[in-house]
């Protein structure tokens, strides 16, 4: 689906104007969501009883379908993620830590769908070679540290328990309405044109026998997602199912700048959580893209830019202190402190993540694993 | 796909000229598979040692893919069903009969698959009301008696065993490929499209680990569902699996005419395997289409047309005496034998046909169906 200005903005495809970076009102426009306004943050912390969370309060988490109709109601928590390489990187990470705040204050039980299956159609990579990631990546997962409520399973060994919804699904779709909606044509092959009705299924509560009294699905995803939602949505009337609700982050841009995307197959444009503190700090200081500018003389006078600074917007993703945030935004705005400043700031940052991360990592054995992937009522 | 001519034949449709019947010349020329000749014959005669079937005898099993290059070679079966409907006609039960004949007289395990899933994304029937006829054709299936290298499964149930398989057949498959063999278009659903991969998977002998000293994979079949197996042909070399040989039934027509095919929701288009002797006598007696003349007078003259008698073809399908239905033909043809008599003699031959079938049904219970249903070492 592309928008106006070349922006394109589909599950396989996210490019923009690499100067100013994604235009989230467009996209916002274009998919027909809503924007994230302040009576829904007053009734989320109403309802959790608690602050809200740094993501939500920086508006990183932006948009929603119909999060307010659902908040008061009883709902399980659904999102996925497609195993596409050996280590997940801090774009990979950050809405599996917005699902940890919803699950954890919503009391909500999760459920996490790998899509194996996806990837294999999509792209070149074997059967052997996608197992092995999505192995690895329920690990990565589960370092989360997710309730006790939750169940991860992939497509391969499990969609076939909720197959008959799968295929409710796919009768409802005809090839004309996912060509429209995911962009498919005649080179595309019939397992992807077929696939989002496996990725929608898990939206209706019917798909799991084990999660009783939850009857409402809400999705956290980033908004590239939102054509599986917005069909699901279409189609919940058609399987008497309730709508799904959703709730869309925005993307973690690239080490290289705002208008980029992360990619797991290029080491220089991502943190990755496997990533050592010496290679944060190398990766950080020598490649992250610095809104400062290019002389002291000018910096001190006119200071850096905060809107393009990775540095910074990774900060702003990671620094729970608003106030401490707020100080570094004026000071380096202001041209008090320097790029290399902001940067070391980042580094510190960014290690202590993936540090605490992976002690949690080393902790998640074949055991744990096993405990996540089995049926469980909830 | 469409003939020339106006004759269409898929899986989904099969239509010809009313009077002159289903050109099966034409579909040879136009599938681009190859008649069953002499040599192949003398082949299957030498390799079974026994004396060839009736429906190869009569021309009425005709066309092959590829049979002579595994015959003598160590091959399974595979063949299926669409549960349509709660009984099966005379015309479902033929290719069982000549499966029965080949799983016999090769000795081969024999695999079924019951595409319920199919059933569900073409028609408009519930999920409830397929599982319902899948149970029932199971039992009926199960009624020729197959020997107990036989493996019956349905799709909703089992497919997911051999759903590597599948993807990787639905990967090689592009969605201009499937629209070209199979009529596919926008309206069509995203879960038809999808399908082939389902029906072409079993025709290879990974899909069943149980299967293991048999490499190579027979399908008898009516000619309409050629497009599965060509396609299957087409893409084994992809997956690294031997090409399907392929062996094609004639369609048995219509009581009411050679130019139609007998239609489960027709009760008086064919005789069903659940029909009493008195509803076969009725509907042969008063549905049947005859090639006899319209005066005794004329008849006696010139003949009957057994080109076009429903009763005579019948016969021909199922009457194991060669002189004895020489002796028929001849004797209608020439006006010695009279329409009632030539009906008298179909009914007495599809009423024993049945009442056999039927006696055989009742010991179908569901412990037989368990143990076919069974994964079991072959």
């Amino acid at each position: 689906m592309s928008l106006p200005n070349e922006q394109i903005v589909t599950p396989w495809e996210v490019s923009c104007n690499e100067e100013t970076g994604v235009d989230y009102k467009k996209i916002i426009n274009h998919f027909g969501c809503s924007p994230i306004e302040q009576n829904l943050l007053e009734e989320i912390k109403k309802q959790t009883n608690s602050e809200l969370h740094e993501l939500l309060r920086r508006k990183l988490v932006f948009a929603h379908r119909d999060f307010d109709k659902i908040i008061s109601k009883k709902f399980y928590i659904y999102t996925g993620r497609g195993p596409s390489s050996e280590s997940m990187h801090l774009g990979h990470a950050i809405p599996f830590v917005f699902t940890k705040y919803l699950q954890e204050t919503f009391n909500a039980p999760l459920v996490i769908q790998m899509t194996d299956d996806e990837k294999f159609l999509f792209t070149k990579k074997s059967f052997e070679e996608i197992r092995k990631f999505t192995f690895e990546n329920i690990k990565d997962i589960l370092a989360f540290n997710f309730s006790k409520k939750t169940f991860i399973f992939s497509n391969f060994d499990y969609s076939h328990k909720f197959e008959e919804n799968t295929l409710k699904i796919a009768k409802s779709i005809s090839l004309n309405e996912a060509e429209k909606v995911f962009g498919f044509n005649g080179n595309s092959n019939i397992g992807q044109v077929f696939f989002p009705a496996k990725e929608i299924a898990p939206c209706f509560s019917s798909s799991f026998k084990f999660i009783k009294d939850f009857k409402h699905c809400l999705v956290p995803a980033a908004i590239d997602q939102d054509p599986y939602f917005r069909l699901a949505r279409d189609k919940a009337p058609i399987l008497k199912e309730n709508k799904p609700s959703t709730i869309y982050s925005k993307f973690m841009p690239s080490l290289k700048g705002i208008g980029k995307k992360m990619s797991a197959s290029d080491q220089f444009s991502a943190v990755f959580l496997t990533d050592t503190s010496e290679e944060i700090k190398q990766k950080i200081t020598k490649h992250a893209f610095s809104g400062g500018k290019q002389t002291l003389k000018e910096h001190r006078k006119e200071g850096g830019n905060t809107q393009v600074d990775i540095p910074f917007i990774y900060l702003n993703y990671l620094l729970k202190d608003d106030q401490m945030l707020f100080s570094i935004k004026n000071a380096y705005e202001n041209g008090e402190m320097l790029s290399s400043e902001m940067k070391n700031l980042c580094v510190k940052e960014v290690q202590k993540f993936v540090l605490d991360y992976q002690i949690s990592r080393k902790e998640v054995n074949d055991d744990v694993v096993e405990r996540f992937m089995s049926e469980r009522e909830f």
